[in-house]
């Protein structure tokens, strides 16, 4: 590939993880403003920007809301490049022999107030070494069992994914199921969604770059459309101290798997990321009763 | 060593942990009773215990309390044995050619309501391959700054070292603020103590393990003198709903440290441990703000 197309495809991606991100806060600040119900006496959130810069290259910014409806809710983009170290290149795609990489992404984690609301993450970036793939995905973590809101959040991840291969959903669906596992509880972190990585058409189809591309914008736009819908369905509902009490136990095991399993968070604690950015997804309340 | 020797050993180690427990138990049933401050209207915490059993051999019960003073105080014994299997033989001091061990110990974390009573650990442990070792320590965490208890605590660690050996205090202290580091927050848990792994002074004396062994009881009473001092020195008085954020805060920090990197976590939930038993340590409640 030429110099420029490829200089083309990094501006593209991380443009449009920007672009996603400003769409998802506004959205997001628009829920906050519509609570009728428990809380709507507080003052509805808004985010707070903070940019960050990698003593490596490049940087990112945060933003963080904590609100009403969103207790908190964090959405960073980063774009960073620079060499990986020597025990980390053999595990990276395309790295054994050249170092480099550059990386673009957009990942959420949203803590909402209400019990009835579902905790929410969501994920997609591209990497290029010598290889050049996307990763990412959402889940849903309802805090009380919420049956029709996974449903929902599934014919959402479907369709996004039916749109660009019928194979997807049901493989991303299973890796999902399978990454999003707290193995010392034998428990699921949540109802699940898609996980999906090393995504790399450019050897099978001439456009596959552009079709990898297409279908990860999607999944955020499927994010941006189901969880706005969910949270508004509940948000203004009543809920009791003890589904409060449950949540923050939910919490917990949210917290557990991200510190004893999640690999984006142990990679980054690991080689000198963002400690404020990494550690976002944290729950602002958790308990171990 | 006669196998009876190695089994009165056994029986000795095993019976002292649980009569520590056993005064460290009462002793903070009786602080319990002893509030007249903030949340005296509560109703005094005493210990519930529950037994378990480990399925390759042994058991434990777990011992706690939730109640006024102590917002939530785990103490555990356990005696198992078994063997270890083939990835974790070579970590092992003395099991690579036998994988047969026994171990015992008591391990404890006292998370108290206030904010101005220090969080604190106690762990010690007796260890049989092939080869036969203590470990332990004790270290202290307060959550907003108390300088009189750290010196005070630190005093007790001195003392209960200096009558055994006047290396193992400097020694013991500086390996407790090694391992109790957040390394990826650049800071310490607390403000230390002692920690200590592989003491056996064996092959150096004659009554080596004995005097390990008497060791070891000494900083059991150690702890179960001084920390109860620290907590009636500071139970009664008032504090402020900025203290309890910030100690809140601090317990985030407290689970980040034993989910990523406490080694008896990390193996224990990696080797199919009680898992209720290891995560007691986790706080009743913390926040990432």
């Amino acid at each position: 590939m030429s110099q420029d197309s490829e200089e083309t495809r990094k501006s593209e991606a991380a443009a449009w993880f920007a672009e996603l991100r400003d769409r998802i806060c506004a959205e997001l600040e628009r829920v906050e403003s519509e609570l009728t119900g428990p809380h709507a006496d507080l003052p509805a959130g808004q985010f707070e920007r903070k940019a960050w810069e990698r003593p490596g290259g490049g940087g990112g910014v945060m933003s963080v809301l904590r609100g009403r409806v969103f207790e908190k809710a964090g959405v960073n983009v980063s774009t960073v490049h620079g060499e990986f170290s020597a025990e980390f290149r053999r595990q990276i795609p395309g790295a054994a022999d050249d170092p480099r990489f550059w990386a673009s992404g957009i990942s959420l984690v949203i803590h909402p107030r209400s019990p009835l609301v579902p905790t929410v993450h969501m994920n997609t970036r591209h990497i290029r070494t010598t290889k050049a793939w996307f990763g990412g995905g959402m889940d849903l973590t309802p805090m009380v069992p919420e049956t029709p809101d996974r449903e929902e959040f599934h014919a959402a991840c479907r369709s996004a994914c039916d749109a660009h291969d019928q194979g997807y959903y049901p493989r991303f669906k299973a890796w999902c199921d399978d990454y999003f596992f707290i193995k010392h509880r034998g428990e699921a972190r949540g109802v699940g969604g898609i996980f999906f990585d090393d995504l790399d058409s450019s050897g099978v189809q001439a456009d596959g770059w552009s079709r990898d591309f297409a279908f990860v914008r999607d999944v955020g736009l499927a994010f941006l459309d189901v969880y706005p819908r969910i949270v508004r369905r509940h948000m203004n509902a009543p809920w009791g101290e003890a589904q409060r009490q449950h949540q923050l136990m939910r919490r917990g095991r949210y917290a557990e798997f991200n510190l004893v399993y999640d690999r984006g968070t142990k990679f980054g604690l690991m080689t000198g990321g963002n400690v404020e950015a990494i550690l976002m997804s944290l729950p602002p309340l958790a308990s171990w009763p």
